[in-house]
C-alpha cells in the first residue's frame, strides 16, 4: 500500500508542515519524511525478530517519530502534536489511477491489502480515496510484519485460497521475493515517482507481471 | 451478522435441498438446518474454553455437520457434497433492509461485521449482498470466539476507538450483553423473521437502542 497505492511521502511532508510550521518550525520537510520511512525497517525488526511484542504500525510509527526528533530540533514540539503527525499517515492520497483501477480487478477478483499498516490505517485510507477492499489482511491479522511468510500465509488463508491462486502486487522487489517464496504469484507495479532518483523502476527479482499502474494491471489480467 | 443481517435458516435450509434432493434424500430441511445451527454454540465452545486451538467457523462448520449426519440419516454423503453444502453458509441472503440501511450507516460511521463468522465467509457475504464494510472484525482478528470479551475488545482496538465510541448491533441479547459489559454501547434490531416463534422479539438485557431494522437503526442514530 505504501507507495504502491498512496503517495506517503507527499502526504507526509505535507502534513509534518502544516502541522509544525504554525509551531515556528522550518525544516526540510521531504528529508523528515525520509528520516521518518526510514526507521520502518528497523522499528518492524524488533517484532519480526521477537524482541518486542506484536504492536500495530500506528504505535511503531509514534515511536519511530520519538527517535528522528532530535534530528531535526524537534525535541520541544507537544505530545498532542506528535500524536496528530502520526496521524498524517491515515491522510495519505492514492496515486491517480488506483481509486479505477481497484475498482476494475475488483470486478474479477478479491482484494485485499496485505500491508503491514494496521486496520485503522488502511480503512482511513480506503476512505479517503475510495477503495472498496473486500477484507484487510495483513499485520494485524497475522499479528507480525511483512516479509515474514506468516504475514502472506495468513492472507491467503484468510481467503480459504491456496497461496497460487493469489497475487501480491507491490511497487518494491523485497515484498514480491517473499510472497513468491510462499508460493504466491506476483505483480510489480512500477512507482518512480514515490521516490524519484531511489525508488525501484523495474523489479530486480523474477515476477509473474510488470505493470506501470494498477489499471495496466487490470488491462494485463484482461479483466 | 447470522441472523441480524442475513437469513440463515432460510439460505443453509434451500442450498440443502438443492444439493442433497438430487441424491435421493428427502429430509425436513428446515429441522436440519436448526440441527446444523444447534452445534453452533457447543462447537465453539471447545475453542473458547481452550480444549481446541483456534479454528475458523468453516472448519468448525464442517465438524458440525458431520456431527448432525446421522441423524437424518446423511452417513453415506460424499465429502464432496459436504464441502459444497458446508459452503452454504456464504450463499446466504441478507434481509431486504440490510444493503441500504448499512450503506445509511456507512455515511456517518465506519462499520465492521464483529462476527463469530471468518473473514472468508464474511467477504463472500458482503459481495453476494452488496455490504460495503469498512474492515472485517471479529473471531478471526481476535482467534477467539464471541461471547468472550477478546473478540469486542480486539475490534474497537482494530479501529484505534475506545468501547464507548463503538456500538454493537445484533439481534440476539446474550451478544449484546457481553458488548456492554465490555463497555459498547449496543443496539438490539429485532428479527423475529430468524426463526418464527423462538427468536427473541425484544431484547431481554438493557440496550442504548431499539430497532426494527437496519434502516429505522440508522434514522434512530439521525443519519
Amino acid at each position: 500500500v505504501f507507495g504502491t497505492l498512496v503517495d506517503w511521502r507527499t502526504g507526509v511532508s505535507r502534513d509534518a508542515k502544516s502541522i509544525l510550521r504554525p509551531r515556528g518550525y522550518a525544516i526540510d520537510w521531504r528529508a523528515f519524511a525520509d528520516a521518518w520511512r526510514d526507521e520502518y525497517q528497523p522499528g518492524m525488526e524488533e517484532v519480526r525478530a521477537g524482541r518486542a511484542p506484536y504492536m500495530k504500525l500506528d504505535v511503531l510509527h509514534r515511536r519511530m517519530l520519538q527517535k528522528i526528533l532530535p534530528r531535526f530540533g524537534l525535541e520541544k514540539v507537544d505530545a498532542a502534536a506528535l500524536d496528530q503527525l502520526t496521524h498524517a499517515w491515515h491522510r495519505l492520497d492514492a496515486w491517480k489511477d488506483v481509486a479505477t483501477g481497484l475498482a476494475k480487478l475488483r470486478q474479477r477478483y478479491l482484494i485485499a491489502p496485505v500491508s503491514n499498516g494496521n486496520v485503522a490505517l488502511m480503512s482511513d485510507l480506503a476512505r479517503r480515496n475510495d477503495f472498496h477492499w473486500d477484507a484487510i489482511l495483513g499485520a494485524d491479522l497475522a499479528r507480525d510484519y511483512k516479509p515474514k511468510a506468516a504475514v502472506y500465509l495468513a492472507a491467503v488463508d484468510a481467503f480459504n485460497l491456496q497461496p497460487g491462486q493469489c497475487m501480491m502486487c507491490a511497487a518494491h522487489s523485497g515484498d514480491l521475493k517473499a510472497a513468491a517464496d510462499s508460493g504466491l504469484r506476483t505483480a510489480f507495479i512500477a512507482r518512480p515517482e514515490e521516490h524519484p532518483g531511489v525508488s525501484e523502476t523495474a523489479p530486480t527479482v523474477a515476477v509473474d507481471i510488470v505493470a506501470r499502474s494498477t489499471e495496466q494491471l487490470a488491462a494485463k489480467l484482461s479483466v
